[in-house]
Formats: structure tokens, sequence, C-alpha cells
């Protein structure tokens, strides 16, 4: 780790590239109505779930085949035009955002399943499909796609941020699921970067290369995922705790223990009052544990009971189950809305999210340290985390008018970052870099790494028209 | 997949490149008895495992740091020279073959453990380290490492060919199970690829791109790994099954149910001969599978009962169980000197070892066919598959003075790889491409792909000083 930069927090300038009269052209005679130029198209396809702006871009293209794509983007590339990719627009990083101008790529469209092989436990999808869509389309065949970072997002955008959430703790995130990509590389070609195989030793890794590369090297058009076989038996559960640090061991001795647990989920006491509120539930306001189990009824009972007694040894009180579809879709529903009921606690807010993930031996030291700053700081704040696997979320909720809450927001966030990396950990566990860590890139990765991903970048797209102005400096 | 090409099966030609012998003086003048040129030393750096044969590199250095290979790769990015890491050259791909002359780095001296982190299930290593001496070093600590792939092969290695082996259908490949390397890029700096947190989304997976980029882009010096609790409880057993259709039946019922089966090899009756002939075991002489379970005990016993059910259905015979340590051990030592004991039982023979991995629902379409030509070529072969993952070796058993069997072996092994692609499949589950299957990947992953990949290449080694002539052409 290097010395943390004094700009880590700072947004790059807005930078805007020439979109030419004749490209816009160009691209209407091809795509027709399903090119758009309408201002509210545009501002849609401008903004995502951050607290940043820019100009929106300049057209946005509907795309609905691959074939469509790499049109797109070889006249763009052509032209030298920015192009950014844009599934359902919940990145909390400004990934949308057209920072260097250019036009928008909307695969919604793209929502057809490809190919489901049962058999295999493999599905092949194209980039729009949503996860839930997904799992209520193969639902019949006895198998589920368990990825689940709460909002309803793309497979492709999810394989573009490297995504997770909470059935991370056992199935592993989108490095691990997604077996192969189809994608549309920055001169309009189209590459396959993978087979069916369950494990190859075929080359250089191309799908993990575009897995998490934000569409910075291509345009996901297809994904082929692992599925599982959906569990025997699922348990869910809650559990209280006296104070976070409890909270945090009794995951320790989980995850040590090797428990194959599905989730494990911290919701801080202040949090949980928000959620109540907002999902009209009636929680323990303490800190909790959210834990769900899966496998065959005996080995779900065998782990919730060791599991259950890590609990009250590390000081958990009043157990929980969740055992009706209903109770447990309920419960876990509380969950995702977690981040709408803490915006929704402070009209008018806007949340800036953290997303640090440490080892898991040092999740106490880096949480409570930034709980007790943040604390300090007056500033509210919602508290989540996926503490199974290290991560964790503060989500600052700030007046976007008041320009010392955001500074102040800022500031927390940076020693967080500082924090994580200083115990081995990384500035960010499932959302990206997009704009908002770059300079903390460069200290968790150091310059060497960084300049090796963007001699890669340089390579693979001369131009620099793939998402321009994301992960790092050109 | 593309049409097959005429040459898959053609190694490259030799090609090489000059080594100054002011930069063979550098070299002595930095490491002085650590940098060899004696005939014996560089012979034994020049071969691996596969049946290829090139000269010898011009040197060796014996490096015990990071910082000599640093200083050794500098000094070859200053001369245009090639560098080929060098474990313990139990590679069967050629890829410690110096085809285009250069030096060798024997990394075998680099063998600390750096760091145990037993609460987080992680460990540091130097690349030098191999399997076996790190689950001794870690025993202690109640901890393993899971990925097995036979030969007591180097981690460093491992990682530079997306190893796996007999563990694998439960654990992961080293895709899955390295967090983190050190590596010594090509102009010499040295980079790490990741930190310890168990997940990440911060910039390019440069660790997914380096594991099985086979020394082309930077020599791994240190690597990172997750760890597992020993399982507490582990069962193992055989199963003979009248035709190999109806073991590899019993495979895919096994993994579509989502069971965790820990290993499940296919060994067929020619080799299961072979094999009690070498370790002197009285193994009933037909289709075989060797299966291990692992977890708490009821979990154990209840995955067990699974298979045993699912075997007799599928008309498994005998299925007896290896409880005590030593009775284990000797089966999967057996299992694993299976190369060995084929190579022994035809004396002075070579073996030209297939990798093809297939989704599993086409497992018995690929074998099947492929046994069916085996046979009827008359050239002796052995069998053993990791068919849990959908991959098995055929070893054909050549003499290497009559290039005729040579010719027919190619010739089996082209088909089979034909076979395997048309299915879905990849040409090489875990042995890499090394120089044998630079055809063969051009076939599976099309010629855009490999474009990719040169790309990078080229990008990321300029001078294409990093093990050339490996993977594709330059």
């Amino acid at each position: 780790m290097n010395a943390p930069t004094a700009t880590a927090h700072l947004l790059p300038e807005i930078a805007l590239r020439e979109v030419p009269a004749a490209f816009v052209d160009e691209l209407k005679a091809r795509f027709g109505d399903r090119c758009s130029t309408a201002l509210v198209v545009r501002e849609q396809h401008g903004r995502d779930e951050s607290s940043f702006t820019a100009p929106p871009p300049s057209a946005v293209v509907f795309a609905e085949s691959t074939a469509d794509v790499a049109d797109a983007v070889t006249l763009c590339a052509q032209h030298r035009v920015p192009v950014i990719p844009f599934g359902v627009g919940s990145s909390l990083e400004g990934h949308l955002l057209a920072v260097q101008g250019g036009i928008s790529i909307d695969l919604s469209r793209m929502s057809r399943i490809v190919s489901l092989n049962a058999e295999d436990l493999t599905v092949t999808v194209q980039a729009g499909v949503t996860r839930k869509q997904l799992n209520e389309e193969i639902k019949s065949s006895g198998l589920f796609f368990p990825i689940d970072p709460g909002a309803d997002a793309t497979l492709g955008g999810m394989s573009a941020t490297r995504a997770s959430g909470t059935n991370a703790v056992r199935y592993g995130t989108m490095r691990e699921n997604v077996l192969a990509l189809e994608v549309v590389a920055a001169d309009g070609r189209i590459i396959r970067t993978g087979t069916r195989a369950k494990k190859s030793s075929a080359g250089y890794d191309l799908t993990r290369l575009m897995v998490g590369s934000e569409g910075t090297l291509g345009v996901i058009t297809e994904v082929t995922l692992r599925l599982y076989p959906l569990p025997e038996a699922i348990s869910a559960a809650t559990c209280s705790f006296p104070s976070i640090a409890d909270a945090v061991q009794c995951v320790i001795q989980t995850i040590q223990l090797g428990v194959p647990i599905a989730r494990c989920e911290l919701i801080d006491d202040n949090t949980v009052r928000m959620v109540n509120a907002h999902s009209k539930l009636g929680l323990r306001e303490e800190h909790m544990l959210l834990m769900e189990f899966h496998g065959s009824p005996a080995s779900v009972q065998e782990q919730a009971a060791t599991v259950q007694e890590i609990a009250t040894d590390c000081g958990g009180q009043a157990f929980e189950w969740a055992t009706t579809p209903e109770a447990r879709t309920r419960l876990w529903t509380a969950r995702h809305n977690a981040y709408f009921a803490a915006i929704q606690s402070r009209p008018g807010c806007r949340a800036i999210s953290t997303d640090t993930c440490v080892p898991i031996s040092r999740l106490a030291d880096c949480l409570l340290d930034s709980v007790a700053e943040a604390n300090a700081s007056g500033l509210p704040y919602f508290l989540v985390g996926h503490v199974g696997d290290g991560n964790f979320h503060f989500g600052y909720l700030l007046d976007p008018n008041i320009a010392a809450e955001r500074e102040t927001a800022e500031e927390l966030n940076h020693k967080l970052v500082n924090r994580a990396l200083a115990l081995g950990g990384t500035c960010t566990g499932e959302h990206g870099v997009g704009l908002h860590k770059m300079g903390f890139l460069v200290d968790e990765a150091g310059v060497g790494a960084v300049d090796m991903m963007r001699t890669i970048k340089h390579a693979l797209d001369p131009h620099n028209i793939m998402n321009p102005g994301k992960i790092f400096a050109w």
C-alpha cells in the first residue's frame, strides 16, 4: 500500500469530447426510432444511484441484439465517440455518467434467456436479463442463481462491476459464477471469452478480465452463469446482540469453523429502527445478524444449531426463526430496502455509500473505529454489512445543499478506506471503482498495478471510447 | 468455435534468439554461483514431463528472493533475452522448454511460508513452495489447501497453469483459490495483484489474468491462497461399474443432485490393472469410481448414502470403504501414480496426455466415442478422469522411436479435442496450452479472442521475453 493520496475523494473533471453531428445522423439511419436524442431519455440514461451529476449522453441506442451493439460500437470507434453500456441504472459509483460525453447503449431489451442447460447447472442469458427475471424464468428447473446485490440489476451490469451481495459468503461473487461472456470489443468485434466447461486452462482468462472491468474494455452482450440446485431446506434467523463487537465475534467464529452459512448480514440498531419504520416490521431495535442456512434438512439443522451455540456464547439474544417462505421474503425484502428506508428517514438526502472489505479477523477493528468516527461526526448514517465476507456499507445521509456535510461524509469515507487498506483489505468489495474511488484504487493497488491496468486499457481500447474516465485516469 | 486447423497438433519451430555473452557475464556478476551454465544443470531445466525436446537454456539462475527475480528479469529486458520460470519441472505441455533460447529462473529455493493467517483462512507463500510442503507446514493450524494436481508441483507453477486436480469438483481450481499474487513484470517491476480481502471490485482482475498465463506475462514470486478447515470427517470409497457409461451416469446424477462430493475420479479397467501391478493393490479390475466425502460426520454419512444409492441404480457393484487415513492415502497415492504405473507398463514409452473438459451432460458422449477410437487404434493407453468436473485424461503410450505411433496418438488427440469443442468444452481443463495446444486454442477461443490475448501480451511484454513461444504465436 502506498501513502494515501490527498485527492482520493475528488471526482475527475468533466471533459466532454466532441460528438459529430454526422455520427448522430449515421446512428439514426442505422437504428431509426431505437436511437433517441430526446432530453428526457438522455437524462434518464445520464445518471445512476450515485450522488454525482454530469451532462447527459448525446444519444441513447436501444440495442436488441449483439449485432446492434457491434454496429453501434463500430460507429463510435470510427468517430471516436465514447460508449457507455446501460442496464437498469443501479450503479452506486457513477459508472453510467457521461463524464466525457458520448452515447449510452441501453441493453435492457436484450432480455432473453438464450439457453438453459439444467443438466449442467448452467444458463446463458442476454446481458439485459435481470437477476429476478432469471430466477423467475428458471424456477421450474429446480435451479437458482444465488448472486443478489439487492437491486434487481442486469446480469450484464452485475458482471461488469463484479457484483456480489448477501449470498456471496457461500456461493461466491460474479467472479466465481460467470463461466463465459460474449463481448463486443472496442473495435466492434464480437468475441467469446470461454466455453461451458466448468474449468479450463486455455489461455488468458478473458472472462475474469472482463468481469469487473466496468465497461472500459468492451460491452458485455451475453453471460454464461453457473446455477445451483434449489436447496432442499432453507432456514432464516435473526439474532440480536448487545454490541456490534459481539455480533462480529459471532460471525468470525462461524466462518472460521467452516459452517457453510448462506447469508450472514449485520444491521446496526440505528438501521433496524429505519427498517422497522419503512417496512412496518417489529424487529428488536438492537444490533442484529440476519442469517440463512441452505442444505438438506439435516445439514440445515446442524448448521443452525452450531451457529445458535456460537451466538449464545457471544451474548446473542432472542434467536428467532423465519421458517415460512413468506416470513423469509419479508425479512430479506426489509434488508434489501435498508437503503431506501435510510434515505426516507431524512427527506431530500442523498447517500454516500462506503464499500470496504477486510480479512474477517480484522473486521471488528475496522468496523468499530469507523462507527465511533461516524457517531462523533453527527452525520446521520445507516450501517449494513455482508459481514461473513468482511464487507460492510456505511451510508452517510447528507443534505446535498450543505457542502460541509458532503465534506464530512467524504472525510469519514477516506478514513475508513485508509483503515481498511492498512488492515489488508480493499476499498470496494462489490460496487466497483467508477468515478469515486479512482484515487483509492491507486492507494490500494499501487502505481505499478494501476499502470498495468492502464497498459491493458490502452492496448484494447486505443481511442479510449469504452466508458472513459472510469476506474483510472487515461 | 471455428473450423479445426490442420496444424493444431504441430509444434512451433525452434527459433533460438541470441543470448549475448555480455549478458551472461552480467548475470554471473550479479548472482555468482547461483547462476549456472553447467550443461547438466541447463539440461535439467530444459525439459519437463512433456514428450517434447528443445536445446537447453543458456543459463539457470537460482533465485532466493523477489529482488533476485526482479534483477534477473531486468537484465533480460535490457538484453532482450527470454526468461522461463521453473518450479519442479512437472509441466506436461512443454512450458519449460527454451524454444526461443534464453535463461531459466529456478524458483525452488523461494520455499518459505511468508505468512499464515489462520483466522482468515489465508496463507501467503513464496512461489517455490510445493503443495505437499504447504500442507505439511500448516497441519497444526487445522487448515489445508485442497488443490491437488497429482504432482507435488510448486504453488507458483500451479498458479501459472491454472492447475486443479482431484479436489476441484468441490473446492474449485487455482482460479478460485488464488486471492492475490506478487509478480515481477516484463520490465522488472514488482507488482501486487490484490489484497487479502475475500472479494473485491477494485479494478481489473490482474490476479486472474496472471493465473493461467503460463509465465508469458510475468514471473509469479508470491501467492496468497484460500485455505479450508480440515474436514471433521472424511470417507473414501471405490465402486466398480460394468461399463464406463454406467460410471459416468452415476457421476452426472451425483453432481446434478448437488451432492458436495470432494473427489470423484474415474479409472478404466485397463488402468486399474496397471495401477494394481505398479502399486501392489488388489483393486477389482473393472471400471471404477474413486470418491471422497468431506464434512461433519452426519453430512458425510448423508452424502455417502445418497451416492451409494445412485451408484446402485447405475449398476455399481462392490461399494468399498476406505475409512482409515492409511487406507485412504494408499488409494489416492495409487490414483496419483496411475501415470507412472502406465509408463512402467510399457518400458521406454512416453505418454501424450489429453486434457479435454466438457459440460458434464456431454461427458458420456465425449468419453465413449474416444474410448472406441483409442481401442480401434491399437495404441496402448491409460484413462483417468476428474469426471465430476467433466475433465479426463487419456495417456497414449507411444514408443518415441516409432514415428507412426506419435502420429496415431496425435490423431486420436485431435479427434478428441474436436469432439470436446463441438460439445461446448475446452481443449485443456488443467494442464495449460503450452506448446502443444496452440492450434487447439484458436479452434476453441476463435481468432478474435486469441487476438485479444495477443494484444495484451504485446502491451505487457513488448519485447516478447516472458516465456515466448507458448500459448499463441507472437
